[in-house]
């Protein structure tokens, strides 16, 4: 039997070695070098790396390439043009990260409205404040929110539990829904925006000083989709002259963000450094649980999921 | 028609003065020294002040008090026995702050899992963190609720809708339940021991060295009950040998704590300074509205509610 070159991060090794189907030859990367001198074998690959570029050398190397996975959600790194030329099928990490992000929407949602922050501070001091910095309840208020993937949808679920007034947008119609074409009017009405859709085309700087001005002075903006879906000059300038009321952020541009970005010294900006996805330790076990299943559909000659749509990117 | 002479807060003045029932003659006070002077006349009394050894006093040389509102759930600084001896009626704020102090539990969970006071240090660092501080998720997590009144009851809605395993103590039997002598051996088994218990004879100290060597190591103690639930020095000990993962304090022995109290400065030790239930804006309303319809209910010679049972202590 002739087996199927596949070519792996080093860094699932652990996960999948001794679970692998016979029909597999593996081939581990520890490096960017090793990456690239394996890639023009690889039938199948997965060839995340902490820098982009890298990851996007080896897949450009990797010519024989059939199927490509990734254990991340956002495939804005990847050059989905050539992969959709070369008709490459490819799988990403859409929801093996989507609970602990929707549990870290919740946390900066409580922690801005109880002004948590203020509270971390004053033990420091080893004060006792006899006022709370935040007075802000969840129940009752009203929350749009942008993107209804596996995130969005768990983070709804979860809200809903606080008696938070939830509205999603989306193109099919339902209740508590707004269309893309409706929401931007609508958007003084929310006392948090909650940004979860994927970085495409569509939602590249989707709010922008226009969107920052309709909202409410008492809102509070949430980013855990891509820095690039939010105009960060206009995000700054809003925050400083108060025009919303405060800005928590998974998600910057650039990444990691420069020591002297305004950003990091604004009391209304929480920078939380692309850590919502990284705040749990199931991420590798579950991704190495879905290639596995994935490389039996795989070998079926069934469909593996979820498959990224290469002309949408996501 | 003779007037009730009803003794209030000068706080809550602005609140029930144009709606208070033509039968009522209200008197406020804006100081001890005040209150003190109007209290003999008071058949009604709302005399919560900040120093519950002055609110005792006053309740003390309140003679002809024949009903006691208060806006605080607990009612541990009030003179208990000679309330019960007087037959005086006592309404207190049970509920009145339970959606927010439910919220802050969960933003205790949520910012002690992902280890959220590290990235809050970070930012004034301007540091861009590659990992979170943090790795646990709620999904799946087990928590064990001591306390089921109005709070627990929210807390364990909430704590469902992150797919916490909640398992409640009280004395009658169903499903998740525990019984008073039940769950000191099963300890072991949960990731989040949460304390909503009154504070009452029976629940003093009930959680102690023994109880704590009893939890997981990596467990986390949320207390938003009163301090006296907990044997602090114990605590104390239990967090500085990581015996457990860290402890929630939004209550403490005493308060306000003192700046050189050891829980101030220990890495596992999150004090919130009794902040949770003042982390919303809406309590005084709450509790002049209850306190408004009460009054209806208390000329119409029915049942003011939620009425104190003075022998339990809440």
């Amino acid at each position: 039997m002739t087996k199927t070159v596949t070519v792996l991060s080093g860094l699932i090794r652990p996960l999948v070695e001794n679970r692998l189907p016979e029909w597999v030859e593996p081939r581990f990367f520890q490096s960017k070098d090793e990456a690239m001198a394996l890639a023009p074998e690889a039938e199948i690959g997965w060839f995340d790396m902490y820098d982009k570029r890298d990851m996007a050398a080896a897949i450009g190397a990797a010519t024989r390439l059939k199927w490509l996975n990734s254990i991340y959600a956002g495939v804005d790194g990847m050059p989905l043009d050539l992969l959709r030329e070369r008709g490459t099928v490819v799988t990403n990490g859409a929801g093996i990260n989507a609970i602990t992000i929707a549990e870290y929407v919740v946390m900066g949602m409580l922690t801005v409205a109880k002004g948590y922050r203020e509270v971390v501070r004053a033990q420091e001091r080893h004060e006792w404040l006899t006022d709370s910095p935040g007075k802000v309840e969840l129940y009752g208020s009203k929350a749009l929110l942008l993107g209804y993937g596996a995130i969005g949808k768990l983070v709804e679920e979860r809200l809903k539990a606080f008696a938070v007034d939830v509205t999603v947008v989306r193109r099919s119609p339902g209740p508590n829904t707004l269309s893309p074409d409706q929401w931007r009017a609508r958007l003084g009405e929310f006392d948090w925006v909650i940004l979860a859709v994927p970085a495409t085309a569509e939602t590249d700087g989707m709010i922008g000083t226009d969107e920052l001005a309709a909202m409410k002075p008492s809102a509070t903006l949430i980013n855990i989709a891509r820095g690039t879906v939010v105009d960060q000059a206009a995000l700054v300038e809003a925050l400083k002259a108060k025009r919303i009321a405060a800005a928590f952020l998974d998600v910057t541009t650039p990444e990691p963000l420069p020591a002297g970005d305004p950003l990091w010294g604004l009391d209304n900006a929480h920078v939380t450094m692309h850590l919502s996805g990284r705040a749990q330790d199931k991420m590798f076990m579950r991704s190495a649980a879905r290639f596995l299943e994935n490389l039996d559909r795989w070998h079926r000659g069934e469909a593996v999921e979820p498959r990224v749509d290469l002309a949408l990117g996501y």
